[in-house]
């Protein structure tokens, strides 16, 4: 038997991949150039179904790195200046702001307690910034951030870039796209694909502010800088060889999403993520990490475990559920459930059946 | 019918690896997370099955990054202050040197025409020089450079870092690694595992040399800098979420190579490439690309097609045999035929006799 992993990623692997990856075996995907016709179509094709999956305005485009690492990287070499402003509220978004702050960026940090998040609406930004980012779900701690707040932030910051860390939310988040300016997310949480392949969302203003740096010589001039992705993404390619069995496996699982449709998507996430924090309330072994609960993620659940996670995590192990453990201090101290698309009703049920019938 | 692939990666895969593919998914090695213990054993033991492959001595480590392009950023961003110089003799080459350039460094080229190489024994290189590259196998153009007269270059210029691309002709090249300093790879080479993973072998004398540079303000601090590949090395693990599955692939194929032996493996590349140039020799329509002998990879057979090659390759396409096409501007005049450890002496013996005879 396979265990069920409720881990935030990577996580269980979506309910068709698995097919989609011997088909891949089969058609020879895995051994095809990235330069010939047949990957061309595939790129096209994956590009094409993301976007409409999440329905991106005119003008925005995808690139594909090696990970949402990667985008970090790339986007503090080639889309912050001098500049840059980040809430962080999280091990994923300090990240972002250390990557920053290590290529030398005046990176501004506006920092609040794990399991808390930001009150956006508070917040004025110095007029120097020229980007903001932040993480609309932290992965590490299971807060998210409403679109609404995400939205009004904006509204006041219209001058400088906003970049959207959705890692582990896409595609559940509901987004319109015209009011950020990037975004990435990685294929191995909500997508449930195999590691090793990260997305990246950018618009003509983020092509723009890049070329303003590197006439002023300030860019960092590579193969995966923004410019050269987005000179091969428009020839459906990328610039190196990249992962093509994930770029091939992503547009299926998005072809799958679109035939069982969003709003199915969305919904089933609402009902288990009701569960999930139902659970949390009510055992009196287990605490919502985030008390505020207009700011608790609807795709990661935390919760604190009295006296410890190695006896819950093991009997679960032991019934072949894996949920994930807390992340760097939290270890040992917190679980943290994966509510990804790819987990069905029943299976988010039998977890927390499960749970409430264990003496841990 | 799969067709066979002789195109000089992506290329056929590995004839153990759907089979690996397979075991992997049903072990769920796809969504276990990067931090665990089971990846940090698969890691550990893949890294310690190269080591043996390739009889690496004490004080090389072995490094993940996502592509061997990646690895030329990183080696100009951490292993070049300000000068560096480049053997370059076709596309490949020509890549590196200008990452170097575009990263703003002195980058001095030598270059020869495609389909000659170097005679490294009379080349002066200036004093300020910090690291040397080359291509020991010329993946656009199929010439190689004999390891001997690397090692001679290496002995005259032991104050400088030799840095080498063997990306399509690893584990074929019996290197004796004390007499350089990093070498890279790709898997979907003579590995035949999906694309999507670059290996990075590096020496003490690298990581010395990146520590210089950080204290000189001129190294490129980033999640994938040598030192923070290197310490998360240490640790078994990567320093972003890897490709798991092509690190647990690699591990598999390096055990499947060292069972088989590599002995075994060089005498068949060499009876194998005998058959190819010994085609390129005597068919009236085929001229082998590199005329000196000495200089012909055995990995990559390259031969100008007199004529074109749009009715051989389409002819061979219909018997589902895959050659590659010449690169960039040699396309629709060369063919590229690997010889990889996956493709067998029957497959090449097929090869052979069906172009032997095609009217092309």
């Amino acid at each position: 038997m396979n265990k069920i992993f409720f881990t935030p990623g990577p996580s269980a692997l979506y309910f068709t991949a698995e097919q989609h990856i011997k088909e891949a075996i089969k058609n020879d995907i895995l051994s095809i150039s990235h330069r010939s016709k047949q990957y061309i179509k595939i790129h096209e094709e994956t590009v094409n179904a993301l976007k409409q999956l999440l329905n991106l305005p005119d003008g925005y485009q995808i690139g594909f790195t090696s990970s949402a690492t990667e985008i970090w990287e790339r986007i503090a070499e080639n889309l912050i200046g001098e500049n840059s402003y980040h809430f962080v509220n999280g091990s994923f978004s300090e990240k972002f702001h250390q990557t920053a702050q290590s290529l030398g960026k005046n990176a501004i940090l506006n920092e609040v307690e794990p399991g808390t998040n930001h009150d956006l609406s508070k917040v004025v930004i110095p007029d120097e910034v020229e980007l903001i980012g932040l993480a609309q779900n932290e992965t590490s701690t299971g807060a998210m951030l409403p679109v609404a707040d995400i939205e009004e932030l904006r509204s006041r910051n219209l001058d400088k870039l906003l970049a959207i860390d959705s890692v582990s939310s896409l595609p559940v988040t509901n987004y319109d796209f015209s009011k950020l300016d990037t975004l990435y997310f990685s294929v191995q949480k909500c997508f449930g694909l195999p590691a090793g392949l990260g997305v990246w969302i950018y618009n003509e203003r983020c092509l723009e502010k890049a070329r303003q740096l590197q006439a002023n010589g300030v860019y960092h001039d590579t193969y995966n800088s923004l410019l050269s992705i987005d000179k091969f993404a428009q020839k459906h390619q990328t610039s190196c060889t990249p992962n093509v069995l994930n770029i091939y496996l992503l547009g299926k699982v998005v072809q799958d999403m679109l035939t069982k449709g969003l709003d199915q998507i969305r919904q089933e996430t609402a009902y288990k993520s009701a569960l999930i924090y139902n659970l949390f309330e009510n055992h009196e072994k287990l605490t919502p990490f985030v008390k505020e609960k207009k700011f608790r993620s609807l795709t990661i659940g935390v919760a604190e475990v009295a006296g410890g996670t190695d006896k819950l995590m093991e009997a679960l192990g032991a019934k072949g559920l894996q949920v994930g453990s807390g992340y760097s201090q939290f270890k040992g101290k917190q679980i943290r459930i994966a509510n990804f698309p790819t987990h069905s009703k029943e299976q988010m049920e039998l977890l927390v059946d499960t749970i409430n019938g264990l003496d841990f």
